[in-house]
């Protein structure tokens, strides 16, 4: 597909994970875009009008029409952009496993990481030991590859980087340190951030810790 | 992709929404599979062997490859059987446009259908009435068109049709009639029945309810 002639919005939010897998995307295939940032304690019109479903970012916007839903915007940019190099892989079945591995990072790690910072006592170090758990599987995925694909950055790693960012506030929030159960992760993760596509798109970490203890208190956690 | 030589296996269960939409997928797309009926209440090696992250079905092995859960494996099928008419659309804005319904469907209707036969009273009233609001999105997507993608049998019918075969339970539970909010939608199950594809995959409601009631005694619910 010509990818001339583009206009490109994202309806996003620094410090979401999600908007995040966007950002470092269409770095990664060199795509300028708008980014308009949304006060989600106050939606906009514009948001409740390109997300009338879920009424939450990110929101892709490409000339005109609206995709919601971030693995779903992953695919239709890696599809759309397709003279830059694929973030899935070619093979069914390695598309299929990569596919498995996002939907795992999907189901698994951000529910448990959600829950990390949305409980407190027992409950917390029960949730904080069911996360590294997670990670854990995910860091026997990885093994000695570089990326989870491979050699190469693609799909598994664009979908999960986005996490690390969130990773040192859990740290701080309980009593578990993350290198210690998978210094495999560490190190993939380390290396993600070599990319500038992922330093750029990847908020500092004081920030994100600031936002969740902001959260905490505003949700009355 | 060459068709021939493919040694496929299903690892499945009667009652699950998740098989049959697999099921569904093979015989629109004109495969031969052994079907592994699982116990799920005494999982077999095989399954843990198979899908050892989430020990659930259906599992698609194809030659000897194993591949978990229903959306993914939906879209390798379609993929790799691609002599046959496509269940996502070529174009990709269509093709998001489905995964988008797909993933509703997962996420919404899926998850608040549990709810309505894990739950009694108050509670069951409330879910079962935000079911009804899940499905009244899905028809108003639907409007008049005869299956969700257009003229075509395709990805998001095969995703949700399913579940049309547990609606009859729900309205036995509860007290709502689905047909009277959403009359489009069980026109276009009815529709969706006439395919011999779907009509074979589809079990008994009588059976199905039977088997609800027999879980609910069994969780303790």
């Amino acid at each position: 597909m010509a990818t001339n002639n583009n206009e490109v919005k994202l309806l996003d939010f620094w410090a979401s994970p999600f908007g995040m897998r966007v950002r470092i995307a269409l770095a990664e295939k060199g795509v300028n875009y708008e980014n308009s940032e949304q006060d989600l304690k106050n939606k906009s019109e514009l948001l409740l009008k390109m997300n009338p479903v879920h009424k939450k970012i990110p929101v892709f916007v490409h000339n005109n029409k609206p995709l919601c839903e971030s693995l779903i915007i992953l695919q239709y940019i890696d599809e759309v952009w397709s003279d830059k190099p694929a973030l899935l892989p070619s093979d069914p079945y390695h598309r299929a496993q990569a596919r498995f591995w996002a939907d795992f990072v999907e189901k698994k790690v951000y529910v448990a990481g959600r829950r990390v910072w949305t409980t407190k006592g027992e409950d917390q170090e029960a949730v904080a030991k069911e996360f590294i758990e997670h990670l854990k599987i995910l860091e026997q995925e990885l093994g000695n590859k570089p990326y989870f694909g491979g050699d190469k950055f693609g799909f598994v790693d664009v979908v999960f980087i986005p996490f690390y960012s969130w990773f040192s506030a859990y740290e701080t929030l309980t009593n578990f340190k993350i290198e210690e159960s998978c210094p495999k992760i560490i190190e993939w993760a380390k290396r993600c951030m070599q990319r500038e596509s992922v330093a750029k798109a990847l908020p500092d970490i004081n920030k994100v810790y600031d936002f969740i203890l902001e959260s905490i208190k505003r949700l009355g956690l």
